[in-house]
């Protein structure tokens, strides 16, 4: 079967290697014939063209790799691969959270499949175990560490005592932040990823704009103590839930048990974990990003196309509720606000709320106006 | 699709009742015709019969699962129903590694499918997550907690700081561990987990008399205790591992990092941990036993089948090989018999070793002939 691939970078090149150098017979039955680069002096062997049209137009290829990123072109190369009749993997999750029903309803008027591995949890086969629990039951939630830079600077603030802004600074020497961090600090990144698993596990495509999403931005050595005093860690969990009325994502820093399975997952490593009712809780744990894992997601996608065993997406659009009452740890400037929230006064500045929805803390941060707030969840006993 | 279900115990219970009351589309494509049970009068409805050959020539039925347990008449039945032209599902771990090779022989002559996901992990899907690396890339190790009893025990050793005898009572109590618990305790029934798992991800069949198989029968408190000075706990760890010459196995109980994934892991869950070229480390975490997630386990086998979509496993015999060198500690009363290997003296009657294989230290327990030695490897930092 003829690939191709756009964009020779970190996970367009992880895939070519894959693929170049197969180590099993199915593998070997993958062809990369054509790399869409951008720059012609980048060319690596004969294989490369600065022509997409030469991808699109080209009736041998059958499944066209999205490694590109961003927005535009990337949605606009993916449409028209689908619309030229090709399947279309993708790693950018950017791109498909925000384009989704438009990409998904125009496959599956075409009978076409969009893989979507390589977008959520690094190299660990988190969509392809949704879909495989799905097919035996509903999944009733999912919660994740879902970024590989956030993680790396939360497990090191935990494990050296060191500030954000220190722990960032690492995180971009090693290669696992980049140098505008926003998306993964955040939580947008995350945001992305709790929608595509949402619209996997739930059959439901939320806006990632409704979903609430806190990063860790704001976060300091003395938020992590209080976590710290309290046998807890902090974690940048995405999740997703059924309701009553729908569906109801979050993004939010939350004090995790230390010993707790999610507590223990540190460094640049991502987790996944599902709730379903035969199978009660499962956790898949792996490497969050990096070249090959993350292409080893992407080629996965492609075997199970090869395969003919790839479920399309079925799924309609669904606003986000706000699910349960959770109790918050706040600390601002302005924590006077939180007055009739608080149940616990922590230190000057910070407080633990009583049980509160989602929106009713938002409500409260939109009127304490602190650009330096930290929120963070604080997960039941 | 019609299923004969051999057994109406905790396994086939789960099953027949996951199957009745399916909640998805496909899932309604399965239906139990038929439910061998032993005794007449245990009837629930007219389904149940204790003939086997009622389901062994009935040309409709396409499935039976294994869910009696013990060596026979399960290997008897799955063998008769694999030479009618039934695919066979099992939840039966020591039956199926004791007759791997002769099973699978007939089911790949006969074009047919052993679904043995339940045999391994409970809930997770261990083995499906085996076969989906390998489609892209030779697995190298795995490792895993593979027996909830013995690490349900081991967890409430640790909390509690309570001994072996007071925490088995417990387990027992609970439904966790049987009233002979030998196989949960003495690894035995780690080893058909970790000879079933190198079977799936190494294509190699060893014999499970040939696996070095160490319990956790004889831990004590001190042994614990010493493991807890260290930052460590301990865990019973099946592991395989590809070597130069083929493939080592072993079964024993392992000193890891209290922090580690593997450390996080308590009560009765299990966890399966891969490592793979471009994927790297990857674990899979969830409920070790119990109705329900084992029955879950085997219901995928048979969605498995009916998608078409199981690959018939392909492998051949192999001798256990001794592996790497690997630093154990030693709790004897003829502790002198250790003294040319000794590393560290931990008390007058424990030592950790100097790096040695299994088959070394195998040797030296045999030449020391203490019944209530405790044994246990120490993971590497």
């Amino acid at each position: 079967m003829e690939i191709a691939v756009l964009g020779w970078g970190v996970v367009g090149g992880g895939m070519i290697k894959l693929i170049d150098e197969a180590k099993t017979p199915l593998l070997k039955q993958l062809h990369v014939k054509r790399v869409l680069i951008h720059r012609p002096e980048k060319a690596v062997d004969d294989r490369c063209t600065t022509d997409i049209n030469e991808i699109l137009n080209d009736p041998e290829i059958s499944i066209v790799c999205e490694c590109i990123g961003g927005l535009e072109p990337a949605h606009e190369y993916a449409k028209k691969a689908l619309e030229k009749g090709k399947h279309v993997v993708t790693a950018n999750k950017k791109m498909l959270a925000t384009f989704a029903s438009e990409l998904f309803d125009l496959a599956r008027q075409k009978d076409l499949t969009i893989g979507y591995e390589a977008c959520v949890g690094g190299g660990i086969p988190w969509i392809a175990n949704l879909e495989r629990i799905k097919r035996l039951e509903p999944v009733e939630a999912f919660q994740g560490i879902l970024n590989g830079t956030s993680n790396y600077i939360l497990s090191q603030m935990e494990q050296k005592g060191a500030g954000f802004a220190e722990c960032l600074k690492k995180a971009q020497e090693l290669g696992y932040a980049e140098s505008d961090p926003s998306d993964d600090i955040d939580g947008h990144d995350v945001c992305y990823k709790v929608v595509l698993s949402a619209l996997t596990a739930f059959d439901q495509a939320v806006d990632p704009k409704e979903v609430p999403t806190f990063g860790i931005r704001h976060l300091t050595k003395e938020d992590f103590a209080f976590a710290k005093g309290q046998g807890r860690t902090i974690k940048l969990i995405g999740q997703g839930r059924k309701t009553a009325e729908g569906v109801s994502l979050q993004v939010l820093p939350v004090m995790v048990k230390a010993d707790s399975l999610l507590g223990s997952v540190s460094l640049n490593f991502n987790a996944g974990k599902t709730w379903s009712k035969s199978l009660g809780p499962a956790a898949f744990v792996g490497q969050g990003a990096g070249s090959f894992p993350t292409a080893h997601a992407a080629v996965q996608d492609l075997l199970d196309i090869l395969e003919a065993n790839s479920p399309v997406a079925a799924f309609e659009p669904a606003e986000n509720q706000a699910g349960d009452k959770q109790t918050f740890y706040v600390r601002s400037q302005k924590i006077s606000v939180f007055a009739s929230v608080t149940q616990e006064k922590v230190s000057d500045d910070a407080i633990v709320t009583k049980p509160l929805t989602i929106d009713e803390i938002g409500q409260l941060l939109k009127a304490a106006k602190d650009e330096d707030l930290f929120l963070a969840g604080i997960e039941d006993d």
